[in-house]
């Protein structure tokens, strides 16, 4: 899953064939097939262990009792880290999952919106709790919170300047508090 | 142009053969090699044109000599309806100009970095003529903005209930004026 997490995040899904992985794994491709079923499986595999992580850690950080913001603080942060700390398989998540048959792909449909329901659950607790503004688009917010969460595929570097915990605790704090100087208009 | 756009997002370009492309043309392969070079320089065309498409665009919200926010919004919700307007060529420069080959990948990566380069200078405009907050981090605010725009293509359906330009105004009032309800902390 390692090696197919890899190739399919360089690559593409489409530019690997069993051959590629064959050859990263030192194995002929009748040796990979006793391993494995086919392609497709190998991709729904590594998507799908992708979603339950994002949607572990989600869990985990929508069910911590705290309030709103450090919930959905603990949630973007944890989205960033998880990406940031499994980037080819996350990469292969958030990209190449479209080429999943109808069949799985609905299966990773459901979990991505599954994972959305708890984003938007938070931001609503928040406008509910009042601690965010009553006039907040929870549904645009959320996927405000997505953006910014899972665009880091295609810029983060282990090496940057930056920790994966850090780079999301200051998108939150933008997010939370916006460019504008002098608060909500 | 129109063909290798739709195709390639829908399939990848890996994914994509010439022979689809000469079937959704009704051309014949070797007909096909009359018209075009190569699968990778119908690629570069059709990532250029996206490129040049928001560089475009970016060039002109920029420029119009409105207060650093007005300029931003104008970026945003250009960014956001230039997605929208050409979705599939817009996937394919969003997500397909990695597969390219280091020179013409290379050229791609300029005109996105010279993107990227028009949105933090807005930004810096904006905390320099005290619009935004002096603590404003401009280099992640940037990537706030481009996540969420870039970010629009998985999403974005042409038959949902907000127009293209609300859905850049919308995530644009998130990003100035934040979550929170009482402003920056």
């Amino acid at each position: 899953m390692d090696a197919a997490a890899r190739l399919f995040s360089e690559r593409g899904y489409h530019g690997t064939s069993m051959q590629h992985l064959g050859q990263a794994l030192g194995l002929q491709r009748g040796s990979l097939y006793a391993h494995i079923g086919s392609k497709e499986e190998l991709l729904f595999d590594v998507v799908n262990q992708g979603a339950e992580r994002f949607l572990g850690m989600a869990r985990h950080a929508a069910s911590s009792g705290e309030p709103a913001a450090a919930r959905l603080r603990a949630l973007l942060v944890g989205h960033v880290s998880t990406a940031a700390q499994h980037l080819e398989a996350s990469t292969v998540f958030l990209n190449e999952w479209r080429y999943l048959s109808p069949v799985p792909r609905a299966q990773i449909q459901a979990k991505r919106d599954l994972y959305e329901t708890v984003v938007r659950r938070i931001i609503s607790d928040g406008v509910a709790a009042g601690e965010f503004d009553p006039g907040v688009n929870v549904a645009m917010a959320g996927r405000l919170v997505l953006s910014a969460g899972n665009w880091i595929y295609t810029w983060y570097h282990p090496d940057g300047a930056l920790s994966a915990s850090a780079i999301g605790a200051e998108l939150f704090d933008l997010i939370l508090n916006g460019l504008a100087k002098e608060g909500p208009a």
